[in-house]
This record gives C-alpha cells, sequence and structure tokens, in this order.
C-alpha cells in the first residue's frame, strides 16, 4: 500500500456498462444486472483447454492465465459484470501454509494447524503487496483486457472460511475441527481470526489499487455456525473488513467501492449483515427472495433457481452438445461445490442446480 | 400389519417416566425432558466394545444388539426418552438395495439409482413386516428391558432424505445427482417419494405395533433444497406420513403416538413444518429457540449448544479421561455426522459441538 494511501491507474479504458455498480449503490437501473459467481467457468471448453494440465493454483499464480480465464464467459454470455478468477485460499498461502489442490480431492493442506502453538507457523506480518502480487497484476490486467465492457469484482475469502480451512486441512462437512478451537480456544480462535482479517483488509485495498471496482467477501462456512457463535466469531469480523476498507478509499479521497457480504447458509444473521456496512448482501438459494426483500433494507444478490433453466431446456443437453445457458449454471454449481466441499471436479452431469451470485433476472434471461 | 388394525403387545412394563410423552403432547410438565439422538453414543467405552469388529448392518440386524446399544447411555444419564438403535438406511435396504457400511468413508450403495429406469430394480411390494422385521423385534425387546424408565423412540429417514442417499451412493456435500432427478426427472422423483412415503408409513406402524411410543422422521438433507424444491419434493410426503400414520393409529382406536419431524437446515420451511401434522418439531442448532418459540405454535426440540457443556469443563478433557458430560455431546455429533456427511468412525477430539435432539436444558443440565 502507498503511504500516502491508494492511488488508482489512471489509465483502464472507460467503462461502458455500469448497471451492476449502479445496482449495488442503491441507484435506479433500467434491468437488473446478471453476473456469475467465478467467471471461469469450468465446463467451458475453453476453459478446460486453458486449464489442462495446469497446477490449479499455478493458474491462479499466473496474470494472463487468470485474465483469459475471467474473460472467456464474457465472449459468450451478456453479463453485467465479472469476477477475477482466483481462489479465496490464496490468502492463507500468503501467510505461509502450504495449499495444495488434489484432483477429485480439492484443496488440502498438508500441515493444518491443529494447536494454538501452530499459529507460530503463521507469517508475523505479511508482505501482502507482495505475496499477493500476482492476484494484483491479474486484476490490472483484467481491467485493462477487459475494454470497459463491465466492472471487475475482486474478492475474498471471510476470516472464520478461511480459518476453518486452516484448521480442516481441507473442504469438511461438519467442520467440527474448527469449531473445537471456537469453544476449546477462544481466544487463540480470535487472534487467528484478527490476523486473517488484517491480511484481508490489505488484500482488498489492493485490489482496489489494482483495478478492483467491486470487492465480493464469501464467508462460505456459516452453516456450520449457530446464531451465537455467528455474532462472535463471524460478524465482527465481517463488519471490521467493511469499516477498515471503506475507510481507507474515504481516506484516499476515492469513490466508493461497493462491497457485497455473502455467508452461505447464514440465514440466521441477514438482518445483522444487512447492518454490516456492506452495499450488498448476498442470498442462497435456501432463502426465499421476496421475504427477504420485505425484511432487508439492502441491495441483494440471489441465485437463479435451476428450475428456470432446466425448464427452459425440453431436453437436458449431454455433454457433447451443451446447451449454451447450460453452461452457465454448470460453471457457477462448479464454483460452490468447490467452495462447498472442496471437490475441484465434477463431471458435467452433476451438475443440477444454480448456487450461485445470479443478480435477479433481466429481461435477457427471463424465458429461463 | 394386522388386517384388522394395529395391535399392540399388552405386557411391557408400566412407563414411569412420561414426562416426554406429555411435553410433546403439549401437556404440563415438571421439568423439560432431555433425550438423545442416537442412544448409543459411539465414544461409549462400552459402545465401542460391543460394536467392535461387528459389521454395522449386521449390528443393526441383531435385535440383542441394538437393544443393549440404545440402552447403554440411559445407564450414564438420566435421560427422559430413549431412541431405538438403527439407522435410515434400512428403508432403502429393505427396498432391495445394497448398502454397505466402508470404514472411513460412511454408508455406499454399490449400485445407486441413475435413470428413472434404475427405478425397476426396487421391489414393487415391500413385505415391510418382514423386510424389516429385525427392527421391530429390537423395539419389541427394548421396550421390554427398558423396564418402564422412559419412553422408547422409533425413527425412519424421510423421503427425500432416502431419495438423495439412494440417487447419490452415499454420502454428499451437494447433493447433486439426486436434485438433478428433481428438475430433469420430476415425474420419477415422485414416484420414488411416494414408493418410499408408502414403505416408511408401513414402517412407522410397525414400530409402533412393536412397543415404540413416539415417532421421529429425519429429513437430514433439506439443506440443499430451496424453499420451491421443498414445498415440491419433501414437505407433500412429510405432510402425508404424519396424515396416514395417526389416521391408521386412530381406526385402530389406539392412543395418539406422538410425532416429531426434524428437517436439518429447512430453516425456510419451519412455519410449514409446524402446521404439517407432527406435534413436535425440531430445531438444528441454526436456529434461534427464542424466536422459534415466538413464531412457532409447535412443541419444539431444540438442540443443547456445545458452548454450554464446554464451559461447564474447565478444561476439556483428554480422550483418555472424558467428563461424562462430554459423552453425551460427543455421542450427539456422532449421529449427526453420521447422517450428514456419511463418516461413520470420527475421533474423540474432532467433537466439538452438540448437532442433536436435546429437549432444552432441564434443572439436571442447567450447570452446564
Amino acid at each position: 500500500m502507498d503511504k500516502d494511501g491508494l492511488i488508482l491507474p489512471k489509465d483502464f479504458p472507460e467503462l461502458k456498462n455500469d448497471t451492476f455498480l449502479r445496482a449495488a449503490q442503491g441507484e435506479e437501473i433500467e434491468h437488473i444486472p446478471v453476473w456469475c459467481m467465478r467467471q471461469a467457468g469450468r465446463y467451458l471448453p475453453e476453459f478446460r483447454e486453458s486449464r489442462a494440465g495446469k497446477d490449479f493454483f499455478e493458474t491462479c499464480r499466473s496474470p494472463e492465465a487468470c485474465c483469459e480465464l475471467t474473460l472467456q464467459p464474457l465472449r459468450r454470455f451478456p453479463f453485467d459484470a465479472a469476477i477475477i478468477f482466483s481462489d479465496i485460499l490464496v490468502v492463507p498461502q500468503a501467510m505461509g501454509m502450504e495449499v495444495q489442490m488434489s484432483p477429485g480431492k480439492g484443496p488440502t493442506f498438508p500441515e493444518p494447524l491443529k494447536e494454538p502453538e501452530d499459529l507460530q507457523r503463521l507469517k508475523t506480518k505479511v508482505d501482502v503487496s507482495s505475496e499477493l502480487d500476482y492476484v494484483f497484476k491479474a486484476i490490472t490486467l483484467t481491467r485493462h483486457r477487459i475494454e470497459g465492457k463491465v466492472p471487475l469484482i475482486g474478492f475474498t475469502g471471510a476470516p472464520w472460511t478461511l480459518m476453518s480451512y486452516m484448521i480442516e486441512g481441507g473442504g469438511s462437512p461438519t467442520h467440527s475441527k474448527a469449531k473445537r478451537w471456537l469453544y476449546r480456544y477462544p481466544e487463540a480462535s480470535h487472534k487467528l481470526l484478527s490476523q486473517l482479517t488484517d491480511v484481508i483488509v490489505e488484500y482488498l485495498l489492493g485490489q482496489v489499487k489494482a483495478g478492483a471496482q467491486a470487492l465480493q467477501v464469501f464467508e462460505s462456512h456459516t452453516g456450520c455456525l449457530g446464531p451465537v457463535e455467528f455474532k462472535e466469531f463471524s460478524l465482527p469480523y465481517l463488519r471490521d473488513i467493511a469499516r477498515r476498507v471503506k475507510d481507507k478509499i474515504k481516506e484516499s479521497g476515492l469513490d466508493n467501492v461497493p462491497m457485497i457480504v455473502f455467508a452461505k447458509d447464514g440465514h440466521y444473521g441477514l438482518e445483522d449483515l444487512s447492518e454490516s456496512g456492506y452495499e450488498v448482501v448476498g442470498l442462497d438459494w435456501t432463502i426465499d427472495p421476496r421475504s427477504a426483500r420485505n425484511s432487508l433494507s439492502r441491495c441483494l444478490q440471489t441465485p437463479i433457481r435451476a428450475g428456470h433453466i432446466l425448464a427452459a431446456l425440453p431436453t437436458l443437453p449431454t455433454s457433447d452438445s451443451i446447451h449454451p445457458f447450460l453452461y452457465i449454471y454448470i460453471y457457477i454449481l462448479s464454483c460452490l461445490c468447490f467452495s462447498v466441499s472442496g471437490l475441484e471436479e465434477k463431471l458435467v452431469c452433476k451438475a443440477t442446480w444454480i448456487p450461485a451470485h445470479f443478480m435477479p433476472q433481466r429481461s435477457a434471461y427471463q424465458r429461463l
């Protein structure tokens, strides 16, 4: 970070479609913007070709590859925003933890945190600007190559979600090891969550500096917390991130960068989240968007239901001739499979719904 | 089932503690009853000894073993009810599907249902009374051996949960194959759900006939459904089960048998569930019991939070000297790990919370 605040590059192409950004700021819009979580759909043939034979995190560290994977779906679909291709686990890597992507198994930490003493293995001072430089470079490159068509969204995992990965050592259906920390080592848990928050704040500001025009924070593991644990171990850090990022942006005299918070399976926390400093609250597919609209005052982001897409397809395409729209929901599925279960590769035929961050359908998608 | 209705054995010992049954029926009670999901805590030393070297489903098929495993925790804790040791997957087995318990992996169907044609592999007419006779025998035996100390609860998996196991072939974080059926083959899905419902109704009535004094229906996979899918593929069958079981019991001139419905992660369906014909609605640990109490008119069943137990333990016991109360929450954990993730064996140290069906704490547990 520059000592004197954030300085944005001046030479990015002018933004042509700002519908997403205006919607997020609560302004009037002509159509409801649609975007898709993880731009780089794993089931696009061009995606598979680009990624073939390459290690997942090696790809994440290549700005050229991330840029290409981010842009691919935009060439097929008229989305209103793009999200940079990357992974939430780059943050634990930056803090000194090794993460491998095991085919068929998902992300794996060979040496997860087992006891509070293991916190000593983490870097005390993380040089975010150099450790995560590859993400920033990918954002800047993509921001240029996207040619102002749509805004570029940056993202991060939230502290509790990253903490649970670091302790579980990978995906987990129960997160029981990480929850054990919350109860058994509340102080160490708060210490780790604070360390993560510090890095995340720097990381998000670095993304803004590199050209990100909106930011999403993924709290993917809210479902294994209850309301009490959420209020103690998740919400305060989510709030802190929004406050610190926004303060710094304001202090630097820059325009506000809209932020989205998405706490998957955190139905019990939606009211708190809508008052936590984020412009947009993401809903998951267990939330009825109309009820949420009535009870929450924030801009809401909601997935398109798979039924809407499948109902529009007279017969489900085979993997050899996939209807373009199916790609949308398939690569969205793949994203959430990844973050929820840690599974890297899923067959096309396994994909059956849309656990994604779509804004509600705009006219172009009404027929779905 | 007897042609002329249900006939209960007359010679069961008289019930001494009917607090649970009265609470479930909405009657006045002196203390809030506590019970524990799956009586046979996997982490009780006596449980491990009883189960050592034996196949899981072989154990389920032994009335003597099920009775012993059901009674073990009652010898340690002053619970107000017991639940028969069994497994929800005995129903798919009765319908002709093979299910194995793979150590470290959980339940596995070597030949899961892949396409609607595979429904032909299921028995068209299931002779529940002979196929599941071993469960009925276990219930009758346990009802005798429990000596009237507390009532005995029978249980079943709900149709959607069993359907998803039968299609996924085991535990799954996303249930994507099963969800694919809902969208792609709605008719076949309803056919399968109806077939399951028919067997489940017979199965629950058989349990009552064998001596079960309350019945719980586990819809463990509600979290991967949204409100729309729930209303179409889960709720109607849950309602149908309650209606048909209660009608038959009434028709036979028997006393009402209280029924509990537990739809894990089905926060969006609680209002519907409270009007679905069950006396008790089970909450999961993401639901604030006080809010639920204010909005739902049914008797509620809620887990005790791990924090309450851990806060009472000055230091968390090691696996060599475990505080008795820890067993409670540990074996509860093991139960849900099983139904949620399909993992059969978990180490004691992994256990960190109570995803269980405890009624709210009664005085004996207030110190927790």
